[in-house]
């Protein structure tokens, strides 16, 4: 049996890398939550609901299982954990997921547009445009809502034909971006990555209004430049 | 009868609070004010008038009654004063009034237009349009300045069947943002969201110029998952 | 007969001021200068030229006379030495001249459009949009360009009926603001507010394109409000 | 024969100009990289591929010869190498080399549009427009990738008739900015300069759409006042 102190380390990383997220200026007071998962154990770690970044303390990190069910910890886990409990079930590579309200990638997440893939900082990281999952049904929104926003985020890639290994970025429609990654530390970079993508296109769309998708060859250099087995970028 | 020393626990609460809107990026100089009211004194807190936060103490905070009388408080209390006054006596509920200048929500407010609700961050906070008063008659503006400003907020929420509990927030038209709520530290927080309202819907719609308004099962979502007898967010 | 130390307060607060650049960031590097007079030594004192704020320090603050001629100093006077000469020799009332880059009002200057009214913060200020000079003829800017840049200002002024003590900034069309004042604070607040008059405006205009001025009420009332016979905000 | 220690110096200024990179906000992580090139010795001096600003350290700068072969240090050196060993090899007089992904500037890169000169601030720095090179063959992505990024800014220049001795920045199309200088600190600066620029120009266009290049005597009139023979800003 699981006794409170297995989850010591769980929990401090979790709380290290949700305060990232008010450092890298992702969210402001209570607009954000990271988690973290420990697949061995069947547990993952998230930030309790509504308890600001300015009062955040270790302890107060949530353990819950892969149901989303409260497993270690005194406070609520946070209203979106259903939705990490479906990524995290149906993504079965990922170590950690994000989601914030950062200005620039809820803007484009409000206006229903996908970040269109125009550079190489973008294909850096993916080769595909960052998708956003269309309007909710009204039947859903109605019922488990925290589990239908994870479920339109899997079955979005699933119709999309995308590889949530490669492209570990998404726009919820209306609502804003969910970021995940091997492990928390790259979900959270994940998450400063969007926003940034999110803000170049802004600018790019004003400077060129008719500029056009990124060229395929260059798209494919840059991200095998960083990933896949001819990468050659880094020291790895 | 009350003594000066009365009301030093609501100048520090004021000054604290007022001390947020510098920290929050909401105002240059002395572009804003924040107020705190005590019911059953019947009295209310707030900024001297033309005191930079820069130099703002404890003590410069004005004790007002609720025709903006001073009660306590050796400078002239804000210009605004009178805009606080006519909302604490027609809004029931509301503990502090917070005025500023901050960027964006200047912007629609000089443009005369209302903060269209676009996604989830907005509907977390009200499921209406942040409104924006039109233009004040001439003989208005001629009148008593600032007691109209108060009743021109409350009027238009009367004409547009807006409550002040559920929308916290309005656009004076070729001014500014005023915010309310339960308490001052509310009624900041408020100061800081509509900063933050105006700014992802600018970028909403420079990506999609044909954006429409968020669906209503969302809106109402969003706003019951925080509010009333059914919430869920947060640990209360 | 003057001798250096005699002006050692003078230079100090010519200091102080120029590192307000800076710290509002008004300015990268050295683009930016601070003066003030000191009418009765038929003085001013003068950020050195090409000096950055990261090395400036009090003692390189040049002293120069009405023509621009120096005084004291080991240092060459700020290259738009000679157009802050000609303010101080046309504008008598006023104490201090600030020049910057700042980033929205150089967008407009560069723009050749004035900052349009569009709101009470604006006219908090001025009841006038902030002028915007024409282009230079081709034999002013290869005859005394830096006389020519103050000559351009003060002869737009006069063109358009302006007055220097009630609009106390100025877009140079193609360039960059210049703002001033009773004094070197006034006038490095004024280069504050018209940076922010000029982002707020650009929020505007993109919030409703068919944006009308603010209305003539509305522009005295705010006007009146802080400045003239009237005036009743702040302590004063 | 060269010993370790030599290029102490070397590295020590190589990795300062590094950090430079993060503390003017011109990359986020690892996004950037400074070289510094010592003719003498026939080497640059650059950042290692891949490695966080935040862990960056003195020691980790890696010394290459004009080819980009490693003559000194335990690291790879930076994926854009070839890039910086290109223009070394073409740009005779240059002395450092700055690549960055800062925001405005990758917009205008992603946009495929030259940053027009608009104003002083950019006539300050240069006559021309900052040119944005074309979309690459597929041919050369597929090539050595690197050195076609090189090369093209070098043919672009030569088609273009530009002076790199003058122009000391570029947009490579789709990609972002290179900025160069006569040492490494010049190139820092430009690398701010040219993000600065794309900002300015960005909101000149939104201010006002139909807004023409700046006149040929106000960009030569800037130009020669800090540049060529009859310079005369600064203490020089």
């Amino acid at each position: 049996m699981k006794r409170t102190n297995d989850f010591e380390a769980l929990k401090a990383e979790c709380y290290e890398l949700n305060m990232e997220i008010p450092r890298r200026n992702l969210a402001l007071y209570t607009w954000g939550n990271v988690s973290i998962i420990d697949r061995n154990a069947g547990v993952f770690a998230i930030k309790p609901s509504g308890v600001s970044y300015d009062e955040l303390k270790k302890e107060d990190i949530v353990i819950v299982d892969l149901q989303g069910a409260v497993v270690d910890g005194s406070l609520k886990p946070s209203s979106d954990t259903q939705t990490h409990a479906v990524l995290y079930r149906d993504f079965k590579d990922i170590g950690g997921v994000v989601h914030t309200h950062s200005t620039y990638a809820v803007g484009w997440a409000q206006a229903l547009e996908p970040i269109v893939i125009y550079g190489t900082t973008h294909a850096d990281h993916t080769i595909q445009d960052i998708p956003c999952t269309p309007p909710m049904s009204d039947a859903k929104i109605e019922g488990d809502y925290e589990v239908e926003t994870g479920v339109q985020i899997v079955e979005h890639f699933r119709k999309m034909n995308l590889d949530p290994n490669e492209t570990q970025m998404v726009l919820v429609g209306s609502h804003g971006p969910f970021t995940w990654g091997v492990d928390g530390a790259k979900a959270v970079y994940n998450a400063v990555v969007v926003e940034e993508l999110a803000k170049m296109a802004t600018i790019t769309r004003q400077a060129n209004p008719q500029v056009q998708r990124l060229k395929e060859a260059l798209r494919r250099k840059h991200y095998e430049r960083k990933h896949g087995p001819d990468a050659y970028y880094g020291q790895g």
